[in-house]
């Protein structure tokens, strides 16, 4: 049976969008378009939703010049849905996907959505519908179980790094406390690399407070008189996700709504960073404290991929569609990374439980004992993820004789 | 005398920083080691305040690598200062300048460095020491008198055009209304620039709301209702500086910190666009309403800069030392558009005094009726100051049948 089962293919796009995560459906249709056994291409429309709604596209209609435009260009180009099918759209989907002949089922998105595509691949062995259910990864967050990183990641941070490096900047021309929310529901890998920014020693970020530690008012403020009494000036990167020692989201405190996965909002407001700047201002006693929230920029920021990032989010598009053509009946694709001094990567299919609702967090080896900062093993890790950065030009500034 | 005077140079930078400021420095300390009679040039750390403390740096010291380097980072790399000098303070910096032979100021900054500038000029005639005080230009938000534009304005221009080029590509992925609150006190010529992110008819932004215009809620909410109940999103544009009927910025509610200028802190916090999001959620009773402050990015971030920009932050730089070891007593210089197709700028000589204190406004030809876009004459006096942006591929999306 292997690469023979003929039928249409349906490709969808969940959860948060990505700088790169167009460049995993480009490559999927383009080696779609290889393979005979799969005739037509459908694109869903906002996830599971278009499919639910039946609102698709074809996909075959579309030239090779608007397909590449679309992989270059950033967020989800066929929309995207925060949604987690009951098992009674399970099965509505079924039909409709026995209906439009669909054998080959691609959904780019995070552990929410490899755990929609799991959902999918079950329920489609029980009805005995030969599917092929593949996930494709893509989370800026960087907390897919299996993968040394995910696409989506690399670019995102690019951003972070390069947004920090201007804000160090900034703040050394006009001192003062300045505190950046950066994206990270469980996971610290984006708001840590916000590190990336140092080139000088008193560089900031000078502290960084990650999901995977408990966070406390008290020590925060502690830290900051701590940089600031010696600098005159501090730089903190904030993790949208920290928490108290209970597990309680700081910022849940402030904002009640939540999506179908039980997630509450935490991007899309400034409440957590005046909270933070706040407290500066009122316990420290410092006039010039700001808080600025990265928000949705991190992850639609045009013009400033990673390279790396856009080169392995395409592969792993093609991968996927390699794999379900060549008869696997479901999965996901994961990056490794090959141990040795120069950076490389191999994609290994992996079993879509593996992958699915789970999230990864940050290892203890890239967070620093004081939970405030975090390793070198960390910027080892994701330097060439991210790519080279703006080069920052600083004077030797030699002083002056008073006269 | 003309040319003939002898003496020290001392530059400095104030206000807010820019992505091309360093530009303008890097170009008035090259050109300065082009006339024999400007002997050392100083550098004051953080504006006139490092003048009052005789902090200041030799810029002769620092190689043309390093000059070049500089020129091309972000922020003032001598650092910056929010301070307007009281006449005692000038009458110290006077004795100080004299004390360092310094015969050639000049001061980078926007209008309220130009008004520093000035009192530094007349008392220097007051107190008759032979003194040059040049001004040049710079802010983000464009608002110097008798200027075209100023620089530091295309960069920010092109950062805030690519932030919602980038919002409304996720916004389209995921839908709802969306808020960005763009840097401006006074002048909304950076928050029009967000028009330059539409690229295809439905794009947003579609609302724009300017300082020159009165804000009411109750518009807003109604502007905001008529977009989504067409489009089922609405991306809006929103200068931090928006202000009541009765000239009260609608921020100076909530924030109560100012500068010694009298200016209020409008930057560094989420409050007006959680205050905006609140009312869309509240009266709108629509569920997915964020807000994004792009705060400090749009001066700071590294890598972006518009070549338009950083050419002529170069070039006015330049002028200004020729302008005063030509013999010029004091001045700015202002950047003109020659009329006719192509975009070309020339650079003139004004008094300090047309260019200090008071600022520029979107001039009425800018904003359309309702007060809650801006129009085409906008869109084409800034296209040439901005650059080219990334391209946006999109599909050209044909249904597929329903079966």
């Amino acid at each position: 049976m292997a690469g023979s089962l003929k039928g249409n293919m349906l490709i969808a796009q969940s959860g948060g969008p990505s700088m790169v995560i167009n460049q995993s459906l480009a490559g999927a249709i383009i080696e779609a378009k290889k393979h005979k056994q799969i005739k037509n291409i459908y694109g869903s429309l906002h996830g599971i939703k278009g499919v639910l709604e039946e609102k698709m596209i074809d996909l075959r209609k579309e030239s090779n010049a608007v397909l590449e435009a679309v992989a270059h260009t950033p967020s989800s180009a066929l929309g995207s849905v925060r949604k987690k099918p009951t098992s009674e759209e399970c099965t509505k989907i079924f039909s409709i996907l026995q209906r439009y002949d669909v054998r080959y089922f691609f959904y780019i998105g995070g552990n929410d959505s490899a755990e929609t595509v799991n959902i999918i691949s079950e329920e489609s062995r029980k009805d005995n519908y030969d599917l092929h259910c593949f996930h494709i990864p893509k989370t800026i967050d960087n907390d897919l179980l299996e993968n040394d990183h995910t696409p989506g990641y690399g670019s995102a941070a690019r951003f972070v790094a390069c947004a920090v490096m201007g804000d160090n900047l900034d703040n050394l021309a006009l001192k003062g406390v300045k505190i950046d929310i950066i994206m990270g529901r469980h996971a610290g890998f984006l708001t840590a690399a916000s590190a990336l920014a140092k080139v000088h020693p008193d560089d900031g970020p000078h502290l960084i407070y990650v999901p995977e530690r408990p966070f406390s008012m008290e020590k925060f403020c502690e830290d900051v008189k701590n940089v600031y009494d010696r600098l005159g000036r501090c730089i903190v990167a904030v993790s949208e996700g920290i928490s108290d020692e209970y597990g309680i989201a700081i910022a849940t405190k402030f904002i009640k709504e939540t999506d179908s996965h039980g997630n509450v909002q935490l991007s899309g407001t400034g409440a957590l960073g005046d909270l933070l700047s706040g407290e500066v201002k009122s316990k420290l006693q410092i006039s010039r404290v700001r808080a600025d929230t990265f928000g949705y920029l991190q992850r639609s920021f045009p013009g400033i991929a990673s390279q790396t990032d856009a080169k392995e989010a395409r592969a792993v598009g093609i991968e996927a569609v390699k794999m379900a053509a060549g008869g696997e009946p479901q999965g996901s694709i994961a990056i490794r990374r090959k141990p040795g001094k120069k950076y490389q990567v191999y994609f290994e299919h992996v079993p879509l439980q593996s992958v699915a609702k789970n999230t990864r967090h940050m290892p203890d080896e890239f967070i620093n004992s004081a939970g405030n900062n975090i390793t070198d093993a960390f910027l080892k890790y994701a330097k060439p993820l991210v790519g080279d950065l703006p080069k920052i030009g600083r004077f030797k500034a030699v002083a002056v004789k008073k006269q």
